[in-house]
């Protein structure tokens, strides 16, 4: 029977963590179940650091970015002999149970920690970057999309005015979720991202390509290329500079970076962060162990914590073909 | 073979809406299909009054509220001269198939006029009321959502501050699919909604319960109900009246009313638009007719449009169960 | 010499109020100098209700609506026995000064004090209304503005594909200030506000003239009137109903209360609040008492604390000229 | 007598641009006066490239970025040759007046077309930089602060989580308008900005010490730097690497860039516009030439368009002050 659990949130942050975090605690006070929550990630169980969570303290965190128990990366944890002491940790707390809010890096952390540790384990999938299987979305996503889509409806305002070509980073690790998502929504005229291809340094041609073909079409106008990280060797500054020299028009580029991980969660993520901080607590409730709380076809799913990272979630292909097709009209 | 399509939005305007018309028409140019749209709904077909919409036409409007279309609901439909008139503008204008976006009753309207066109009709679901069977959410919904938590996110700040009571009416019309969502995502500590039973005039005691028991176990703080519209007999404003009197605190309604119809849609409304309005353009040229492009569990699906109105979606079992759960700690 | 203030916020509370309060304590910091906040406004005098405010407890609320330590208005002090106890508070505290944040009324609130306390008072002109003398404008008053804004074009974009007759209602208590702003920034067709004049129930004609030349002149488009509150005597519900049965044209009410209070401060706000919360506190220490620190031409400076309701702020002269002459075209 | 103007948006386009458009078409309507909108600055004068500007072409842009007449800078103006054509132009089109809507960039090539016209011409400042003598604020500056700020306060939500420190860079060319203001309203922890001295390549004891210093007093906490364009010489992302190696910490660079130029106008923006744009008509009318409409003290006034560049008008020295007071507390 579970009585005492330990929550964290680990890795990159996302909003709609907070949010996770108060689903949890409140369930958890249904079930009379106490929660303690780590700070700084697994850092705070190797440390010592942490705090009792009662619902009054997780009132009106639900609309607040970032997260209130703070988030890190732990490297101690790569070895056998920080897991052994993470584990250990969890033990002498007396915790039944913990729940590890973040991406697949996390979840391997939590892993590590599995193999000393009695009590059982759950993830909550929280990341701006979606790249996490056994759910549709991860938290954070949607609030990322809204984020750069805000950003890149106000440089569509000044390229309009000014009739450059703008780049826009956006974040996304490995994957273009993001960056298709928030290109889509923003009516880029280009996205490049790493699904479509990796671009080498220097062959700039399939970028150029559509442009020159846009311009024939629609004369002066302005031309948004969104590119997720890590797309272009030289990263997207060295991209644009190559553009601008190729093709004689000023190409800028603008790096979102952080901006995109943090602000208000929107109502999308901070309804699923409730679900599954919730749910995460009830499936620990039923015995559920080295799993991770999804939601798929919005159904709230448990999946192996152990595969979390081994199909790399594709991306919407309807979108892609949609891309393609109008990018190339 | 489709050489020259209607398009028209019709009902209560969604954000979205003017996106899902960008696809069509982009869609649209890349089969070689001109495209027609009518200006207030079927009002338009009635009166003549329509425009030619090229590419250049939807330029940048992916980001912009209302709809370029203007929309409008049409009595006249109601009769079956009426369609049969505006059957019989479709024909003259030699337009092989038409596209309606809006709601079950838009599709309606559709329907009555199929009885007299010899072309192909699709219905686009865009209305922030999410109440149509066939899709997993209609266009605006989540734009709605986000607009009503933004409120409730602003009257929360001076909810605390004052600690009243406060009672923020939301859209939805029959449907409480805002309600919920929106309720939810703001934390809110009541939730009234047609699903949760109607309230009868004067009888508040399952209210009054509920807010009561919160009082007791948090003592002073902010208290926000969340009320569908249509759920109190005199209106929100009534029943705040009729709250204040039996507390004794100070109840305040808030009626958001069509700020929710409007503004830039969000990333999620963009994207189910821009997906749905490309595909009822293919699923014509593929030969549907009478049916709805909608999205079911991320895969764009065709549902028969005169059964998108029957089984009255069901609002999320989870997150009533969680509220209720919550509601009653 | 000052060693130890106090500092609370009455009456409506307003975005900004935390920053003001950050100042405050910032300030005090560097001199020094002790703070104590009250909870509730001047209730938290009678009733013993305060804190400690520490440098570290105003981090990161610069950005944040409503206020840290809660506002109310305090009917006690209108006796003179509440405002005895209210000073003897103040006394047994050993506080040297207190600074008081909230409009008019509440300053009114502090000169009651006053009477019986020996130590400084000093006023921080915070309210949405924007109708205190003596400061350019008041905390508050710019977010209320965009939050009035943001909601008026959202009500723009469902105007114009509906094309109905909105009466958006706004606050601002006796004044247009909030309302002549917000209504000229939205570019509303016609402002009602006490400064044009109070309309008399039944006797729409003025609101209707101006309308019916506008469809004359324009045709079927939308029209937008912002009302400010206690403008028509049945309320703003009523006058739109009014003017329904009238014109034969749709006119819906929009009110939008308490969201105007609500909300993350804007820039202006914040720098205000920064500016006029530090001023207080080194005015306080440059012997100042019974005044206000205001704002005018950029400067900070005091202004008699009893005079800030006398003059009735009025609107700029230049914006009503403007709104008469356009909206008279 | 005047009864035909020109019109044009000239240099970095800045949000308001449009409402200024707005107030002074709809102010020529009413004095009877054509107007003329050129496209792209002064290049359109030269390419006769321009539209008519009726009333109903400037509905609904008050509320919306960039500029409807676009915005660019032009070369060709440096030349008395370029001068001279351009002044013909405007006298072929038998335009009594220029209205110019830019800096003070583009005052000086007002200033060159006027050695060879005989029209009026009258300046209106619209930039964000704010760095424009003669008014107190320029068009587009309020909103690119509030744009900035709610980049840095997602920024502080994600930098609270991870504790690093961020390094957010900021437009404002040559002066610290935008950095000053927005940092101090985001409280951001150290600010650099011309006017606080330039940083020398290398030496950075002077961005090193505060932080230290806060470290020793807060502890583990966010650090956020406010950095002006052109402060360090190899750029910001140079800067934070420099910090980077120096502190052992991890220091994040975040360039805004041209999301400062775009974004609806907030609500000052709006009415200086609207103000300013009126304005200028009004002043053609009664005669003014070679000056610039401006907002001093909220009065409407003229200053001399050749002296609009000269003393770089300086940031707000109280608030200069309290950034240096804080910071070194």
């Amino acid at each position: 029977m579970i009585k005492r659990i330990g929550i964290l949130t680990s890795g990159g942050d996302a909003p709609g963590m907070n949010a996770a975090i108060r689903a949890a605690v409140l369930t958890a006070s249904v079930h009379n179940i106490d929660v303690i929550g780590f700070h700084y990630g697994f850092n705070g169980l190797l440390d010592n650091d942490y705090q009792t969570l009662l619902p009054q303290h997780v009132q009106h965190i639900i609309q607040r970015g970032g997260t209130i128990l703070k988030s890190a990366r732990c490297k101690t944890l790569h070895t056998a002999e920080g897991a052994k002491q993470a584990a250990m940790a969890l033990e002498q707390l007396q915790l039944d149970a913990l729940i590890v809010i973040g991406g697949d890096g996390s979840f391997r952390g939590a892993l590590a920690i599995a193999k000393y540790y009695r009590g059982q384990i759950i993830g909550v999938p929280g990341t701006i970057d979606n790249d996490v299987d056994g759910t549709d979305y991860t938290i954070g996503f949607a609030t990322a999309i809204d984020t750069a889509l805000d950003a890149i409806d106000k440089i569509r305002d000044t390229a309009d005015a000014f009739e450059r070509i703008f780049l826009v980073e956006l974040m996304g690790r490995h994957s273009g979720h993001i960056s298709l998502a928030a290109g889509i929504a923003a009516g880029a005229e280009q996205i490049i991202c790493p699904e479509f291809g990796t671009l080498q340094l220097g062959s700039l041609k399939e970028v150029i390509t559509p442009i020159k073909h846009a311009q024939l079409l629609r004369g002066k106008s302005s031309y948004i290329i969104v590119v997720a990280e890590n797309s272009y060797p030289g990263g997207t500054t060295a991209l644009a500079e190559a553009l601008s020299e190729e093709l004689g028009i000023d190409c800028r580029a603008c790096i979102l970076g952080h901006i995109q991980r943090g602000g208000s969660p929107v109502g999308a993520d901070r309804i699923l962060a409730t679900k599954l901080g919730s749910y995460a607590v009830e499936q620990l409730v039923a015995g559920a162990n080295l799993m991770m709380a999804g939601e798929v076809n919005q159904q709230a799913v448990l999946y192996p914590l152990g595969q979390t990272g081994d199909k790399k979630k594709p991306i919407d292909p309807y979108l892609v073909r949609w891309q393609q097709l109008i990018a190339s009209d």
